[in-house]
């Protein structure tokens, strides 16, 4: 079930798209991530894409010109709808298939160069969705180093809960405000308490925050009653995204206890728009986090995951505020991470949730916290990076930043990268904080 | 927007139904409560009905049969589908003209009774289904007698959290594991501790609970990003139903800090199949809970709620063991509570979950939280009710309960009855616990 022997991740594989041979770009032959786009213009309808260069790759077209057959023909099939639900419900094997076609298709000489103006689409022509209809998602806590700095904020006597290093902690989060890369985030109104004492007041939030997460669409479901064994969690993953999971740090510890974050998250959620795979991702397996000596092992229904169950994808945050761009600045990098400092690994996540019948759904999305690694630098939200606001960041116009201003933009990028390997990217994820609903909207609105 | 001068409670009325004139049916002509069913035998598929007496009105018959016109038409060719969500996302008009068009037809002398054999299914000739597909599960925490009590266990220093007369504490359950009622549930496996240190294990809950709870779904939804003042809504409520929210109460404790329940209560939730409207509730429309004095008043986007914003409805809990049932004997009642006992109403939640512009969509479902009121005997769960398992419960049959043993069959049923209004019930929420999954199956399990 693993991806040895895959040629889609061949090195030396070049494509007939020639932006797909730059070598920084997300999305080279070797990567081919799913997505769902519209073509821009009146009439269009949303549908199945890869990603290769700059261009989009329309599935529904791949098949209509008949490029596609054997293996690949069904899943491309599954292809012909607005979200990635069916492919993903179809598990592993057919969506390497439908890879593995194309790699053939687009690698130079091809078959699918002679068909390339009806099955190309430019990017910069295209809108993208949130990839999937997504019925379930569900956040985690997954990082050491974000449970430990966050919890040393909100209990710093007792920073690091002692369930953290049995439990993959996670909860429920909101489907239906998940948000797809460039829509305006407004921001919320909420309680929020100055001190430790005194009544609440409600008021649109100050303390507005990203978080830099991976995302895992689940692809193949489990019937509710039967876990999934951990060793067998990964069949479970169509592939990996990008998400900002936006944060009301005056709501949150105000509202989170005793039954955890609702309105301080549940506003906007943004995904990125390409779900690049675990097989695109083969050549970037890495040992799972080192447990610090004197940490327990896993239980046993947590362990014997893969031997190289980390992925090394570096995680990047950059900031651009409105003044920025006015200026002509370019955006600023807040932070560098790597997925690998995460505690707990993708295959522990998916078998800690299924493992008391929990049913995970085709197209369910389960984030992983945010991600921070051990130095300041890598810290993946504003709440660690400005250690509460107290050490606010300096931006190139001189601004100040302890926590999001109207109309900043934010900017998640991830990619992975080593010599002899192609360099596989996830694109971005972005978002820019719209203001909140004026104070007479929330009585007087425009109420339909 | 309210049912003022709706005729359809009346409680003169008396259906051509025979069972619908019983005075102990939940399912009065002045109920007409919306569900879906599916007739039982081969080829036969989900559909919506409305319940009266023992029967099942099929609306996809009464459309078929033009037995509909003016108002009603076009929200019940909305119901002409396997969900309700459709004549949900309607608002609450088009409910009320179907129901108002049903009670024509099923009232004495009405011009259904011509039509009985094609239009009616009897439930003993029918499966019940969770009413609609609900994109978003969210949990309240609504009584202030249960959240007292549950604090009191787990914070005896620290009952009541300070948040919690301000804030209508709510979190996210998971919508794919919500099940109909009478399908089995299965006791799930999760990590707990005995004392207060040393690690975990990983076993099937020992302490497996049941929460009495009242569902309330989502009819219209808010556009992202755009609040739902609490005056209006009720507009957003298409109805309620009862809700068990099934809970695993040594996994509980040990897993919900920082971020609130997760596996300890995702592993099944039970529906009740048919959805009270709130029209059909009109006439048990009571004050909201009295705050004591000294309690701080709502905060403005809390405040003015409707007048009557409570609902007197008469909540029960029964437990039935497998010894009970071969020994003939009747279910026990175990509680008896009411929904005016709520800290907050319905209008708070709705509002509340919108506040900060989260999107609630047609057939979502927000559930109250455990109703517990100020007795003993009014707790809504066995944690309550047997005080952390310190105060058994003894069975007809000389078995004791401090939780939940596999066989042990729960009902939920509500109900309101007040003189001079016809009674209106909610039907029943059951489910039986079956046994874990063996030792050997996590790892070795019938995996597909």
């Amino acid at each position: 079930m693993t991806a040895a022997g895959d040629r889609t991740h061949d090195p030396a594989l070049r494509s007939w798209v020639a932006s797909a041979n730059a070598p920084d770009t997300d999305f080279p032959i070797q990567n081919l991530p799913f997505g769902v786009f519209r073509r821009l213009g009146a009439g269009a309808r949303p549908s199945v894409g890869v990603a290769i260069g700059d261009r989009i790759v329309d599935l529904a077209a791949v098949v209509g010109r008949g490029l596609v057959s054997g293996d690949a023909l069904l899943p491309c099939q599954a292809c012909e709808d607005d979200s990635l639900n069916e492919l993903m419900a179809l598990g592993p094997a057919p969506a390497r298939a439908v890879r593995l076609a194309l790699s053939d298709l687009l690698r130079e000489g091809g078959a699918g160069e002679a068909h390339a103006a009806e099955i190309l689409v430019a990017m910069r022509d295209a809108e993208l969705f949130v990839p999937a209809r997504v019925g379930g998602y569900t956040d985690f806590y997954a990082s050491v180093f974000h449970a430990t700095n966050v919890g040393s904020m909100f209990r710093p006597d007792n920073p690091l809960l002692p369930n953290y290093k049995y439990i993959p902690i996670g909860y429920h989060g909101r489907a239906s405000s998940l948000v797809a890369s460039c829509a305006a985030v407004r921001r919320p109104w909420g309680q929020s308490r100055a001190g430790d004492a005194g009544p609440p007041t409600f008021a649109p939030s100050r303390r507005l925050d990203y978080e830099l997460e991976v995302g895992l669409f689940v692809g193949a479901g489990n019937a509710l009653g039967e876990p999934i064994p951990v060793g067998r969690a990964e069949e479970h993953v169509f592939g990996l995204c990008l998400v900002n999971d936006w944060s009301a740090r005056d709501v949150q510890p105000w509202e989170y206890q005793p039954l955890g974050p609702f309105l301080a998250k549940n506003f906007a959620t943004t995904v990125s728009p390409w779900v690049v795979t675990l097989d695109a991702l083969a050549p970037f397996r890495a040992p799972a986090f080192a447990r610090p000596p004197g940490d327990p092992p896993p239980l046993p229904y947590l362990a014997g995951a893969p031997e190289r169950a980390g992925i090394a994808i570096t995680l990047e945050a950059w900031l651009c505020s409105a003044r920025m761009r006015d200026a002509g600045a370019a955006p600023m990098l807040v932070s560098r991470g790597n997925f690998t400092d995460m505690y707990w690994t993708i295959a522990q996540l998916v078998a800690h949730h299924a493992s008391n019948g929990c049913n995970l759904q085709p197209g369910d999305l389960l984030a992983s916290g945010t991600v921070s690694g051990p130095t300041k630098e890598s810290r993946g939200c504003l709440l660690e990076r400005t250690w509460k606001g107290t050490e606010p960041l300096t931006l190139p116009t001189g601004e100040t930043r302890a926590f999001l201003e109207d109309g900043d933009e934010v900017v998640l990028r991830g990619y992975c990268e080593r010599p002899g390997a192609a360099r596989i990217g996830f694109g971005e994820c972005r978002g820019t904080i719209a203001p909140a609903i004026p104070a007479s909207r929330p009585e007087s609105m425009n109420y339909r």
